[in-house]
């Protein structure tokens, strides 16, 4: 299983306390040192929406590039592929979010799903000409919080209307509501009608993300997103965890004989590292305390 | 599946500050109002070792007994067996402990394993005759703090020396490092010696606890261990937790189908209500704060 560090975009886009671009840098430098290949660095979302994603550009510009590692950036319309063109250091994917709900689509981005979805294949065909690797996320794909339940036939019905210039496929639980057998229903239901490399992206709210991280690996999944320390969570709610974390997922996904190449004791020195620079006074992420084991 | 309270044991027994025999009725009170039905209200220990089980007496005289509702004591020698004969309201079942590894069972009573187990014979036929259901919990069957790795054919072993007198038979993660494949490992381990209806208690420590429920939930286990709030972290590491959380638990069950009999909403308004008592800043059981799904 490979993780996907997103500890950089939507981690730390969850967070109250605003780091500057050398602390990110420094993130993203500790994340490759523990094990990371593969991570979301940036969002090209509007700074006056999302302050801590205003230096994006800065981001991407400096993080370093070498050993294979893949940077990718979280691009919401024509507008963020543009600023992704835009840089002498481009990031290798993009990973564009569609709404599956139109109620949420529309709070969100302003059009109903099935807009959206244009909105993605006109970007996306540009981006795989220029080279870009090509992600859709399709958030809210367990549960919505304004609509409520989200049916595998929603899912696969917005999937059908991806057209083919995705390289992956990326299912969310946005709000942590999910539980593992509608991993394994949504994965068939996909399946369906796409071939895409399957990755999923959950967050702990619940307590079931790490639940839904074994179905995953079990029902054949590729990738899975998760952020050093578990950051992301609410920070007005102490340890109401966001993503799950890239330590416990490492022990678990180490330990359950899917070696991820992450190494839980230096992954969890980042998750204590990072949770310090964001004056957390503790991060959801268990292994920092408790250690790998055996020790 | 179903649910086993053990807060007002194993959750209240690793807490820093001890409860009026008052507030443990209400909380076991409280537990049933939420729907548990078999509840671990207290251990028969030595009061100067575990200073919040002292009055295990009081507190099996003053819970409320109706309902179909079964109470269970912890017993770790005869003489714990001798004070639940001499109440008036005696528990329904007695759940005895041995542990898996010498090392931590010659820490833990004085005596190696097998050594441990002839104690456990003695006391299950007694209890047995006495009327009481046997539950023989086998701690540290995922893990020893002391020894490390603890291997399926050793638990095997332990659990084939431990004779018939038994209605039930309970694998723990005492330390909470076990992973899903341990759990379905383990099953078919003991299935090899024992018939005995399967019961499992899990630590979240690593973040491990809730996968390792589904996978015991899919191994066929009967019954699995949760606290109110998820207590029994210890007292000086925030959020750190001990038992995997009953009301975090039931959501994760209700919504996949095996229904539990517990409401998540009542339960996660107790599991707040048992963190202020304790003065815990947060517990570790995410429902209180994200809610059910859907509202």
């Amino acid at each position: 299983m490979e993780i996907i560090e997103v500890g950089p975009r939507d981690g730390l886009q969850n967070e109250k306390r605003v780091l500057s671009t050398e602390t990110k840098t420094d993130f993203v430098r500790r994340a490759i040192g523990a094990g990371v290949r593969r991570l979301e660095v940036a969002a090209f979302a509007r700074p006056d929406r999302v302050p801590q994603m205003a230096d994006a550009e800065a981001v991407l510009e400096s993080v370093p590039r070498s050993g294979g590692v893949r940077y990718i950036a979280l691009v919401l319309n024509a507008r963020g592929l543009d600023r992704a063109l835009a840089l002498t250091h481009r990031p290798h994917e993009i990973n564009y979010v569609v709404v599956a709900t139109d109620e949420f689509s529309r709070r969100n981005q302003g059009v109903p799903t099935m807009e959206s979805l244009a909105g993605f294949r006109a970007v996306a065909a540009r981006a795989r000409a220029e080279g870009f690797g090509v992600t859709l996320t399709v958030a809210a794909a367990f549960g919505c919080p304004f609509s409520g339940e989200v049916t595998p036939d929603r899912v696969r019905e917005v999937v059908a209307a991806a057209g083919d210039d995705l390289d992956e496929l990326c299912l969310a639980d946005t709000i942590g509501v999910g539980v593992p057998r509608q991993v394994t229903a949504l994965a068939a239901a996909v399946r369906e009608v796409s071939s895409a490399p399957l990755r999923a992206h959950f967050h702990n709210t619940r307590n079931t993300g790490y639940a839904n991280a074994i179905a995953a690996a079990t029902a054949g999944f590729q990738a899975l997103d998760a952020s050093l320390g578990g950051i992301g969570g609410c920070p007005f709610a102490p340890a109401a965890t966001g993503n799950i974390a890239t330590e416990d997922l490492a022990y678990l996904l180490n330990r359950s004989g899917d070696p991820t190449g992450v190494d839980v004791t230096a992954a969890a020195a980042v998750g204590t590292w990072i949770g310090e620079q964001l004056g957390l006074p503790v991060v959801p992420a268990q292994l920092g305390r408790a250690g790998d084991f055996p020790a």
